[in-house]
């Protein structure tokens, strides 16, 4: 399914914030009403929102048409680029489409930002494509049970994903005996986003609390673990959503490979190895509530690392839209 | 703090399914409270629901005296027994305070019972020193930043506890600088208990999600970790809270020393090895909710190892009331 896309001159996307409770599509067609949505998380997952701006750079372009050295499309497209400071898909697409308004105008900015999303549907096709071929050279298992943690499926791009592209594709063929998906505290993207994902592919499933994932595969439970990225350092060492390198040490110990999925662009060559990717700390309230509710002495304090780094000795390799890498 | 105590001819226990949101006093003095109390995990942790046990068979012969040949208190005693069958403790303690009731009546059963309390105690206290003199000496710290799981304190045994008994010591001695405990989904209690008995100890403490543990662990964050234990196979393997496995394969990628703490009556000499185990799996409503919320596509099912197996050769010690097992 296609979670977000241009439709009848307007962005339409799934409101992710209501999943899994609800399934709401909001349909925008002004910049404004986008920024809000990305900003509380309404579309989350870089390649996702790199093509929601490049829709939204579509939208301010017909709201300004025309758009050369209109002052009023160019603030709209600043705001758009600082949505979200921090994913660099956002400001690469928009600056894209962009650059095409200004030069041809907006029927030649909408083929643009199409191509931005067909780039992304064709990268989650060839990510699952060869992450599945991959799984199975590497299992000898004719039906796989794949571990999975955070969301990295069609919600986090535009259809298919990453790591869950591969077990997707891994479903289609029939070679998909069970997945397992890590319940991914603490915004609990696994709980909410994956399972709903899976539900809607028809895949076997069950949720596991994160903490569970390294016994299972102990217990072999699971033939192999794959995990999206946030950025690959030029040495292999991934930065992900905290969680994947204790899945990492659970599928070393227990001998099961663990495989990284995510587009070329997720590799920065500019980070030499894990030690300098910075790691994101963010705000105690994740951990000491959910949904509103306190679950800690008042008071308490956390310690929140977003996300983790598995240093490349402990992947076994990487599947990108172009090549596998094993470290 | 002591959580379980016999006060004014009867039981005052601290409510723990009320906390961390409110300190409520049960004051128990009769059998069938006693048992409901310990069904709804009122009070939790096998030495805790021991002493209990101990103190509700005094319940039971005040009530039923004189108790030799007595069907009714027979009864009472069957029914404590059966309150959680598989906490061995309970029906050891129970049995125990039964027997000196019959031999010897009443007030020779509540000398007995103070005396399973006192020995818990001891116990606590003990397995607090040794535990902390084994920390200084491994870690070779002045102050140390220690990291549990699950919650190992007063709540779980009358007072102090096992591995909590290790931090308190460590705090009391002012030689821990900070403790970090890890949440423990899916039931908390790292979050609701730990936090709670943290904050009442004045110790400097951040709560993290379960999965961020290794990670934290190979940022150099903690200096040792901390665990309790359900049972130590004779091969030294052990059985505890799941995320204790992650934790250990952390610790060890680390180079940071894993420790067990537990009472003697852990070790089960008739369990060779982990593999010997049986893990118990719960309800997948744990999984799929968190604090009554449903955070899951409607309909999700679950795999929900309660504990998980550590195997001897991640463990750097075993401390117990009476001595140090190095594995």
């Amino acid at each position: 399914m296609r979670t977000l896309d241009w439709v009848d001159e307007a962005i339409e996307m799934i409101d992710q914030t209501q999943l899994p409770w609800q399934e709401v599509t909001l349909v925008i067609d002004n910049v404004a009403d986008l920024v809000a949505a990305i900003q509380r998380l309404s579309v989350r997952g870089a390649p996702a929102i790199g093509v929601a701006g490049a829709y939204g750079v579509v939208v301010a372009a017909c709201a300004e048409d025309p758009v050369q050295r209109s002052a009023a499309f160019e603030a709209l497209v600043a705001s758009l680029r600082g949505a979200r400071p921090t994913a660099v898909n956002l400001s690469l697409m928009v600056d894209r489409v962009a650059a095409t308004a200004r030069a041809s105008g907006v029927d030649a900015a909408l083929v643009e930002a199409h191509r931005v999303r067909d780039e992304e549907l064709a990268a989650s096709v060839a990510m699952g494509d060869v992450g599945a071929d991959l799984v199975i050279e590497l299992t000898h298992r004719p039906s796989v049970r794949a571990m999975t943690i955070c969301n990295t499926g069609g919600l986090a791009t535009v259809e298919r994903g990453t790591a869950l592209a591969v077990i997707q594709t891994l479903h289609e063929r029939g070679a998909l005996q069970e997945a397992i998906p890590v319940e991914t505290r603490p915004l609990l993207q696994g709980a909410r986003l994956t399972t709903w994902e899976l539900d809607r592919m028809g895949a076997r499933y069950r949720l596991a609390v994160d903490s569970a994932g390294p016994f299972l595969l102990a217990q072999g439970a699971a033939d192999v673990v794959l995990i999206g990225a946030d950025r690959i350092a030029a040495n292999g060492d991934t930065a992900n959503k905290i969680g994947s390198f204790s899945l990492a040490l659970g599928a070393r110990h227990a001998g099961v490979p663990f495989i990284v999925v995510a587009p070329e662009s997720t590799f920065d060559a500019a980070t030499p190895d894990g030690g300098s990717i910075e790691v994101e700390y963010r705000s105690d309230d994740e951990v000491t509530e959910f949904a509103g509710t306190k679950t800690t002495a008042f008071g308490a304090g956390a310690v929140n690392p977003a996300f983790d780094i598995t240093p490349a000795s402990l992947i076994t390799a990487i599947v990108t839209d172009k090549r596998i890498i094993r470290p």
